[in-house]
């Protein structure tokens, strides 16, 4: 199903650019005046392969694992709180449950992962193993697992294609995730983990160098290739980012535009742009994270976020929060009025 | 009206913080992961007196204007402009109407002063003058015209209120109207205007120096004494820009959250909160816009703008596409479960 994916992901339609260009030109508004919003229209016809493309509805899917590196003491949060939030998505309280009604989201939850298990309304089971193992002593997982959890991720963006959605955006849920995200971005990057390690979810800034010192001694013992994207997912990753990586390339080889959330998200769009850089061309990226590895992230992905406003809590929140521009971009392209149609002198031309 | 308006703006209660805080500590993230979401809640909180305030519906105005000092030559587009692109506002064409309807808003424009005029469903003859003086050459308007135009803007403010708006936006349309704030805004600041001036609607780089000097030689003709607001505005500025400032007094008097545009609707807060410094607490600035002055203008004013998105078109758009963040806040505080009612492990004490 990888296989078949990453060969079925086909890079974005430039064909449109110069009619969606002209188009934008057109509109009551001095040319560029929308700035952003315009380049956003021009990427979300690219990606879609239409000249009045929609992002509505949006899916959402949060994928839920447990990370074995947890018992390193990394995260200010116990273990039991991955499934305690799943309970929480399940019932409609979580953040993202909030935003995601706000912008009428399909929204699912997938336990790719967990130690213990929730069930409830949108929540799907499609556990590859309960908990990554901990990486400072053993790698997370195996070669085999890691593409089990991308195809999870694969069949979620399937899902929500086939609900209707014309736009996805991923978010997770799993205690210790900064740490294994910034592992797996220590590892593709080459930079040190101190320069990437952030508070996470709020851990004492005196635990930083602890968390930074679990992440160099487990690169050092696992020993992963850094040209090898999936051996580094499946050394230091987690199953949800995985499945992350998975939903991305499944959405891209059909065509759906990506709003990538913050950190972790990032890093798996890194992992999954290593596997296929034709996916670099469907993903939009939503906001500029707190922690210091985000930057790096974006960086070596060539992109710029939407946002910038402190947010530090992952689920797919900041990705939710930014959707409206989406939509706001597509609604600009479609119903506003051109100078001819108005009646308005164009002018302007001098600029 | 203007002196009634003044004296029932009662400053933002901050009684209500502590108790928003802890809502705001309780709810199940890591306490402070939504950022300026969660400070947004608060001022919010603040404004409208509320634990659980509410920013739905919102209410657009857009007031429209001409200026005599556009025969100087300082737009890319003639003074016809205005006129025609209010007939498109009453059509449903442009960028604020399109934006407008995505976040639900009540939209009203108010012709304070056109040359000419549009009839149309939405639109308000409220019109103080048809169009200002060149300011070049004479004052703009007199003392009591900028005063009337002034309570133009209280009426709007006061319209959106009783039609049940939560929020109110204010845009402009009024051709040349970067000018005319360019000038109130050097005058406010002691600036040079070379600092000030941008491309507005998208003048040649070249005509820039002629933007300034036309602002400058108006600086030292009509010599506004810069401590008098109201006299600094009816010297330089516009009817549109009076009533926005209006339309800010009216609302914060009726404690409405007030979400500032870009430039010249900072300009207009900017002079509004000089002629009533409490106003200050009741504006969240929606966006930064490219001309240059908002920089100044934001600094002013010790505001940091949530968006930045290259936007220079006006109309209210920046603060209609940032409406969705406040709506978010006020969901957040009042749909997240908190730790308790969700049964979710607090944690994250350390930080």
């Amino acid at each position: 199903m990888l296989a078949d994916t990453l060969a079925s992901l086909s890079p974005v339609d430039d064909a449109l650019t110069s009619a969606v260009q002209a188009r934008l030109d057109n509109l009551t508004k001095p040319p560029g005046s929308l700035g952003r919003l315009e380049s956003l229209a021009l990427a979300l016809a690219g990606m879609s392969g239409s000249e009045q493309p929609s992002v509505t509805p949006p899916g959402v899917i949060v994928f839920a694992a447990d990370h074995g590196v947890a018992e390193e003491g990394v995260s200010a949060f116990p273990q039991e709180v991955t499934v305690q939030m799943v309970a929480n998505f399940a019932a409609g309280g979580a953040a993202i449950n909030v935003f995601a009604r706000q912008i009428g989201a399909r929204l699912e939850v997938v336990d790719v992962g967990m130690k213990g298990g929730v069930e409830g309304e949108g929540v799907v089971i499609d556990k590859v193993r309960p908990g990554t193992a901990n990486f400072a002593r053993e790698d997370a997982m195996s070669l085999a697992e890691a593409e089990r959890a991308i195809e999870v991720g694969i069949r979620g963006a399937a899902r929500s294609h086939e609900a209707g959605c014309r736009c996805l955006i991923v978010g997770e849920m799993g205690i210790a995730n900064t740490t294994a995200s910034s592992a797996v971005l220590a590892a593709l990057s080459g930079l040190p983990a101190s320069r990437l390690v952030g508070l996470g979810t709020g851990i004492a800034p005196a635990r930083l160098a602890h968390k930074a010192a679990v992440i160099e001694g487990a690169l050092a013992a696992r020993g992963a290739d850094p040209s090898q994207p999936l051996e580094v997912l499946a050394k230091l990753g987690g199953l949800e980012i995985a499945a992350m990586a998975g939903a991305y390339l499944g959405a891209a080889a059909r065509r759906m535009p990506i709003l990538v959330d913050g950190f972790i998200a990032t890093v798996a769009a890194l992992v999954a742009c290593r596997l296929a850089p034709a996916l670099r061309g469907y993903l939009i990226f939503a906001h500029r994270s707190c922690e210091p590895g985000h930057d790096v992230a974006l960086e070596l992905l060539e992109a710029e976020s939407l946002l910038d406003l402190e947010l530090r809590l992952g689920e797919g929140t900041g990705a939710a929060l930014a959707f409206p521009l989406l939509e706001a971009a597509c609604r600009m392209l479609a119903e506003m009025a051109t100078f001819a149609s108005a009646g308005v002198a164009s002018g302007g031309t001098e600029a």
